[in-house]
Order: C-alpha cells, then sequence, then structure tokens
C-alpha cells in the first residue's frame, strides 16, 4: 500500500471560495478535525498577512495534533529584496510551524509579465527563497504555480523551476494546475516527466476549472505523485480546489492506496459535514461519497434493485464512508455513528433496542423538518435523554411576545423588545428586555426570568450563533436552521433548532442549550432540582 | 471536426434528481431550450408511464424543432410477454417519435437477480426488443446498463448484449456506467474493446459517483464514442449525470469535437441558467464554465494578475461561453478589484477620481459594520450609482411593526404579523400581511404596499436567502449579514443587508432587490447586467 501524503488547503484555497470567510476559531475547529481524521498538512495562510492568521498560528500552539503537520504559507521573496530583507517571507518563520509551503513561478509568461523577471532572476527567487528557509531549519514544500501551462508552452523553464527548488533543499516539488484547464491525459504525461527529472518526491494540485479536477488529481498519482493538495469539501476560487472528500475513497477504497488510518475512512461523511457547517456552507446534496443524496435512491426500479442486492446499484457500500443509503430525502446522519454515539449513554444499547429504534425514527423525523445533530451535541444528548426517560424539564415557557418596530421617519431598528412569562415548579415569572433584534431581546428576557430560580445560568452566555437557511421556495419562509455554542467559562456546547421562523428555530437552540447546563449543574447548591415540573 | 452527437436526458434521468419536478410546461420549455442550444437528442421518458407524459408527447408534437430530435425512453419487453403484448414497450409508440431509446441488462449479475433471467432469454429480449421497434419504422438507442461493471464481470456477457442489440438493428449502442463507479482509463480500455466488437457507433452514459464523469466521458471519446449521454447542468440520481455544460466545451473549444453549431457556445451559460431556473434549482456558483464565479477572482494577486493579462489566470475567455469576468470584493482583495468593477460604470473613474475615494470611503465604512459586497452585485451597483446621484429613491417606509408571538400554552410560533406605511411621491399605502416569521411578514407586507405603484414587481420573487452570523460576542446581538438573491424569471440579482438586527438586515437586502428592479425596469426592460445565476 503505498502512502500519499494528503495536503489540505481549506483553511488557505478554502477561504478564497466565494462566501467564505473562517474567523479564527472556525480555524482552529478546522484545523483539529483534520487532524482527528488523520490529514497528514493542513496548510493556513501566513501570519504576517492580517491579524486574523497571526493570532490562528498564536493560538493553534498550543493545539495538541496528532496526525496534522500545521503549514505556513507564502510566495517566494520579491523581485528587488533578499530573502532577509522580505518581510512577509520573515512572518512565514514566525509561524514556527516544521514545514513551510512556498510557491513560486514555471511558466514564462508569469515570469515575464506578472514577474516581469529574466529567467534567471525567477530561478534565483526560487533557490533563494527555498535555501533561506531550509537554513532556518524548516522543511520546504515548493508549489510550482502554474507547471502545467508552463510545461506545455516551455517544458524547459517549467523543469528549471522545480529542479532549483530542489537543489536549493525543498522536500517535496508540486506541480500546480494553478488556472485549472488541464485535462488528466496532460497532467498524467507531464507529472511523469516531472518525475523523472528531479529525486524528491512530487505532488499535485489541481482545480475544478473543466470538471477534471478528482481525476487529474488520480492520474498524477498513477504517474508518481506521492502528495496531493487539495480541500476538503472542494471549496476554493473560482471552480472550487480538488475535493479530499472524493479523491481519499477513490484512492484508499478503490485503488489501495493508503492516504488515512483506515478506521478514518467512516468519519468521510460526518467530517465533510462538520466542515461545511463550519464554513457556514451548503455540502451539495449530490456530492460524491458524502452527500446527502450519494447514495440516495429515487427511482423504483433502483429502489428496488438495491433492496435486492445493494451492489446491483450502488459502487460501494454507503457505511464504509459513514454515510448511508436512503430512499427519501434527509440529512445525512450514518446510523453507525449514531449507534456508537448511543453506545457513550447506555453500553446496552445496540441497533436492536426498542430504545433504539424510537431514537432513530425521532432523529429521522427532526432531520426531516431541518434539524441536524452532527454539530450539535448537547442538543443529541438531551433528545437521547427525553427518550430514555432520564430528563425532566427544568421550566416551561408559559408563553411570549416580542415585538420589532421602525421609529417614524428613521430607517434602521434599534430595539426590539421582548415579555416572557415562564413557570418553575409551582412558580410563575414574568419579565421583560429589550435588544438588538427580537432574538437578541428574547433571549435576554428568558435568561432574565430563569435566573431567579437557576442562578447558575449566570455564569454561562452564548459565544456563537449560526443561522443557515436550508431549503428554498418562497425563500424568506425557507426553513432556517441555527446552531448556538454556549459557555459557561470552562466547558462549550453547542445546540441545534430548526423551523421556517429564525426566532422559533433562535429559541428551540436556546432552550436547548440552558435545558444542557441545568441538567448538569443540577446538583448545584442554590437550584431548585427539577423534581417538581 | 468528428461529429459527436449529444443525447440530453434532462427531462429523464435529470427527473431523478433531489428535488426536481417538471411540470408539462417546462418540460416544454426546457426541451425548446435544448433545440435552440443545437442539442442532437433530448430524451423525456415514456408516454404510457404517466398521464403527465402522455400529455407532454402529445404537446411536443406540435413544436416545431430545428436542431433536436425528441427521444422516448422505456425499457426492452418483460421476461414473460411478446413485445406484442407487452404495454409499456408499445406505448413508445405512441410518442410518434423518429427515435427510441431502450436499456436492456449487460452485466449477468442484473440478469441473474433482478430479472431472473437466463443469459439467453435476456439476450433474446434485447433483440427481440429492438427488431421489433426497428420493424415498426424507429430507430433504436439501445442503452447497455451497467456496461462497465458488466464488462468487469463477464466480458463476454457484456459484448454480446450490444451485439444482440447491433444484429437486431439498433442504430447506437450506448455504454452505460449506470453505478458511476469506474475510472476514466477503465471506460476507456473498455470502451475501445466494445467499438471494436461492434460495427455501430458506440455512446455513452456517465454517472458522477466517484466525481469523474466528466473526465469518464471524455476517456470514452477518446476511446471511440461519438455519441454522449448526459443532463445540462449535470443533475440526476444520487450525485448526477455527466454534466454536458462541462463536457460540451471541454470538446469543442479545447478537444476540437463538433458537438452543437459553433454560435451556441457564447449561449452556454444563458442556457444552463435558464435550465437551473426552470428545475427550480440552483446553478452551484462554481460550476466549471457557467457558474456565477468560474471566473470570479477573489485573491488580490490574481485579480491583478488578471488585468494585465487576462490567460495568466483564466484557461479560457470568459465570454468564449457567455459567462463573464468577476472581482469578488473581499477583505483580501486589494483596490485594484474595486476599480476594474468600478469602471463598468463609468470608464472615466480611475483611482485619483473623487468618486472613486467617496465609493471606497463608504464600502470601508460599510464592510466594517458587516457588509461583504463579494456575492452582491446589485447592492454595489446601487452604491456606486448612489454616491454618482445616479439613483434617486423610488419609494420611503414611513414605518412599520412586527409582532411575533407564541400562544398561550403551545410551544412553537405559528405566525408573524407586519403592518407597513410605504409613500411614494406624495401617496401612502397602508397595508398589512402575516408569514412564517417576520422577515416572511414583513417581505410579505412591502411588496403587497408597492406593487400598488409598481406592478412589475408582480414579476419578481426571491429564489435564496442566506443569512450568517459575522461577529461574535454577546451572540444573539452579533451582527447578521443577510444575503437575497431575486428574479424575474430571466434575470437574477443578488443584495445584502447587514445589522445587528436579522430583520433590519433582511430588510436592507430586500429593499435594495426591489430597488435594484425598480431602477433597471424604469430605465429599459432587459437592462439587468447579471447574467448568472
Amino acid at each position: 500500500m503505498k502512502k500519499i501524503e494528503i495536503f489540505d488547503s481549506t483553511l488557505r484555497d478554502g477561504a478564497q471560495g466565494e462566501g467564505i470567510s473562517f474567523s479564527v476559531d472556525d480555524k482552529l475547529k478546522i484545523l483539529q478535525k483534520l487532524d482527528s481524521f488523520g490529514i497528514t498538512f493542513a496548510e493556513a495562510g501566513n501570519p504576517g498577512s492580517n491579524p486574523k492568521d497571526l493570532e490562528f498560528f498564536k493560538r493553534a500552539k498550543s493545539l495538541e495534533l496528532s496526525n496534522t503537520k500545521l503549514v505556513a504559507f507564502g510566495s517566494t521573496r520579491r523581485k528587488n529584496l533578499t530573502c532577509e530583507e522580505d518581510e512577509n517571507l520573515n512572518a512565514l518563520l514566525t509561524a514556527e510551524t516544521e514545514y513551510v509551503c512556498v510557491f513560486g513561478k514555471s511558466w514564462k509568461l508569469h515570469s515575464d509579465i506578472i514577474l516581469g523577471a529574466s529567467a534567471e532572476e525567477n530561478f534565483k527567487m526560487i533557490s533563494d527563497t527555498v535555501s533561506y528557509l531550509t537554513e532556518k531549519g524548516k522543511k520546504v514544500i515548493f508549489d510550482a504555480e502554474h507547471f502545467f501551462d508552463g510545461y506545455k508552452d516551455n517544458p524547459e523553464f517549467a523543469l528549471r523551476a522545480v529542479r532549483a527548488a530542489e537543489k536549493a533543499g525543498a522536500v517535496t516539488a508540486v506541480l500546480c494546475d494553478t488556472n485549472g484547464g488541464a485535462f488528466p491525459e496532460e497532467i498524467e504525461e507531464i507529472t511523469k516527466k516531472a518525475a523523472e527529472a528531479i529525486r524528491i518526491p512530487v505532488g499535485i494540485h489541481c482545480h475544478n476549472d473543466i470538471g477534471c479536477a478528482v481525476a487529474c488529481t488520480m492520474a498524477a498519482v498513477k504517474a508518481g505523485a506521492a502528495h496531493i493538495q487539495g480541500t476538503f469539501i472542494g471549496i476554493g476560487e473560482r471552480c472550487g480546489n480538488a475535493n479530499l472528500s472524493v479523491i481519499i475513497p477513490n484512492l484508499q477504497l478503490k485503488k489501495g492506496y493508503d492516504c488515512v488510518p483506515g478506521e478514518s475512512m467512516e468519519q468521510l461523511t460526518p467530517t465533510a459535514c462538520y466542515i461545511a457547517e463550519i464554513a457556514n456552507t451548503k455540502l451539495a446534496g449530490s456530492m460524491a461519497y458524502v452527500g446527502r443524496n450519494a447514495f440516495g435512491h429515487k427511482g423504483g426500479m433502483h429502489a428496488d434493485g438495491v433492496a435486492k442486492e445493494p451492489k446491483t446499484f450502488e459502487h460501494i457500500p454507503p457505511e464504509a464512508v459513514g454515510n448511508e443509503r436512503s430512499f427519501l430525502l434527509s440529512e445525512v446522519s450514518g446510523r453507525s455513528t449514531v449507534l456508537s454515539k448511543l453506545a457513550s449513554f447506555d453500553k446496552s444499547l445496540d441497533k436492536n433496542s426498542p430504545e433504539t429504534k424510537r431514537i432513530m425514527d425521532k432523529l429521522k423525523k427532526l432531520e426531516n423538518i431541518g434539524y441536524q445533530f452532527e454539530a450539535a451535541g448537547a442538543s443529541f444528548e438531551l433528545l437521547v435523554l427525553k427518550e430514555l426517560g432520564r430528563f425532566k424539564p427544568f421550566f416551561r415557557i408559559d408563553h411570549f411576545n416580542v415585538v420589532s418596530s421602525q421609529n417614524y421617519g428613521t430607517f434602521g431598528l434599534e430595539k426590539a423588545d421582548a415579555m416572557v412569562k415562564v413557570k418553575v415548579g409551582n412558580r410563575y415569572e414574568i419579565t421583560a428586555d429589550e435588544g438588538d433584534g427580537p432574538v437578541n431581546a428574547i433571549d435576554k428576557a428568558i435568561r432574565k426570568a430563569l435566573e431567579v430560580f437557576y442562578p447558575q445560568l449566570k455564569r454561562t452566555h452564548l459565544i456563537d450563533y449560526k443561522v443557515r437557511v436550508i431549503a428554498k421556495g418562497d425563500s424568506t419562509a425557507a426553513v432556517t436552521r441555527v446552531l448556538i455554542e454556549s459557555t459557561d467559562g470552562e466547558k462549550v456546547w453547542t445546540t441545534v433548532g430548526a423551523s421556517k421562523d429564525v426566532i422559533d428555530a433562535s429559541l428551540s437552540a436556546l432552550l436547548d442549550a440552558i435545558n444542557y447546563y441545568l441538567y448538569h449543574t443540577a446538583e448545584e447548591a442554590g437550584s431548585l432540582s427539577n423534581k417538581n415540573c
């Protein structure tokens, strides 16, 4: 089983995708997820380029990663500067990563027009940079930008670029199809030539501009590439980068390569879902392997065939990648994932327990109306506790009312007002508060009312609030899914709500967040027990 | 230039895609669009299978098509019936099409398990069916289902299936990778074998289950296939069918094949958008060639490069496929991106114009409070028009009020109510409406009021509504960014709003969407600039 290094660029090239904008926390979460999946490298920008990346690399140092090496990314030195003088280049060193990735020009057109540099100058920029970083103790991955267009235009120029990097000490030379216009057969042939021309391992970096990024990457591996760059769910500039969630199973399950630990394969779908969720993007239902419909059978004949013998209409068993067969449209939640989660609550639960069936049915029902529990462990736990009869409510919302209004003559709402009445045991509390918008107002009012009974809630607050519209149609009436992250300063938990109404969805997630915390602090002094409700 | 027949199955395989449900009118519209684009064949189901298809074929007869031949689709006769006895088969004849397409089994596993037929019986079903239809005067395209899995399992069985069809008079034998699990190199090799084994032209039909449908189709063409089946925008069961809007430009613009009339290529993007609109699905922004971002440059360096020389970062000129270059505005994109956008409004604007400075300042200010114009070209245009003094407001919101309330004792909001008063010129209109949640309610109320003055708004509706929370802190009070996509059935435009209050943010985006349409319909019909979905 030949080992292939997987180099994920979700945090760098992926951030170039339309509408993608990661917070530092988002980046740290994705990095940890890539690590637990067993990705070899995660590339994440340059600490010198902006304060967000600076903070990210600083905080990333304290993470304990088991599998993934974090990589800082930058370009070769600028034309008229020495390496010592180039601030961007030196900023790479402050990331304190074992590996850095630098890109340089291998297409003469770019060297001529973009850099305005002679061929010799261009190669010197490459070798100076790689030498400099190597001398500073870095392992340097060299990205040969536009290698394929460059090779087609002038093979000697392109090969000299990667030879310069090799000679200066680069550990890997990555051939990039930056414009995404090369066909698999071209990639295969040119990769072969490059692999023959240098001794260090060759890598591949494809874009999807002609719809062939997966096939092109596979073709490069066939020609000898042992390092693959892409993004986990294919996000990236223009048409996106090579999609690792498709390439990894293609190589590992069908071609016998060793890309990630074997046990990770069943985490493929949940991992892709998690990354999409954090990126606040929607995983295409039709995405190979990990899409909600990748094993969804709509045609009656296909559904019947699969019932008789799955392989009549399925190219692999969906469980192999943590996905599942479906005959209806529903969100992804691998049954095996659910089972393994259930076992953590009660070891006696297996797939045949009546409780398991009840929980699966409930999950399916909620998923059908827009819930997704992949990233909302606290809501999932509450759901299970309720179905196992182990959760009793701590309070009840008797009723509430929120008014948003615009003042006469001014544009832009300033405030919304909410009133709420809650019941705890036999006692009622009615109160009101105001906020920036209806959700904020009702959040504040409910907390104000409940803190009378449960003072420990004062320690908690929300740290993230994500809203996502998940179905179309008459769009402001589409289903909205809300994810809320809460903390008491020590622990963080995530809850979910879904509804056609953003207030309703937010409220479900808020109430779950409060209930989860009360459940786990019920024994605390000063708080009422929930026995009376 | 070798001629390739393009066989579109949007109306049959495409209808198996998630959420796709065509009315008879939808099907007729798509058929006419495929015809004007120059597609060779359009496949559209079996008039015997349901009343909708029956009506479709009846009405399709009166269309005058210039390029496209309509094809009815069915299976070979059933095992224990003669062709004369098989109603489904005879229903195909009622379509009165010159061509019919029938599928039969070429994988022994299917013949054994799904049909429960002996090999000889299976081949006889194929030859009987093809002979029968041929004798009735039809040209028969034979789809060899699961040909590649069948060939890998038992080459002789698979080849005998296509030979049976050839001998019985089929005009084309289409090799289908029904499960979508074959790699391009397998497709190429096996297609070559099949093309050697028979004399009639060979076709190819791929699915995207391993992310390689485009590359597989190209590989088959390389091996001699002269007929390509797919769907125009790639919709279809599971992971979808081979995407013709990617394959056609790959073959015609880059490999020199003759698929459609040359002048059609510039209609590629509008045609894909139209079909997506009729199918009520959203074309992925990242789709190769035709996606909104297929030529969108976000990184400052790429934007600079394209400004110097487009081919440094573009694999083809976007105009060649009727798409356009766009510069996505974002935190990482430079001033030059904004400048090149401004130039499209007014060529005299350069980086030193006072208007440019004012616009840049305004942009910066709005971005600081959470706006992002990257994906909201219509809001950007309005901002520029306002700063250039070219936009006068069409209406004013005098005031509004939205109430969301929960009924006593029930959990979950059902409805919100909104009232609004608008001013147009010296006239006022006050009205109210209800909706699923406050945003939907206010959207409906405002439209209701404005349609009194601007009836053209009745043609418009929202097709997507995205909500994103972009800053953290006290999180339900964090800044919310709303992106709204609107259409009048022909054009699509996107607007943005940002505020601490989701209602306020939604309202800004809604008002921009309305203003944008009013601005362009007041000036001249059809002047909207967005070509993409």
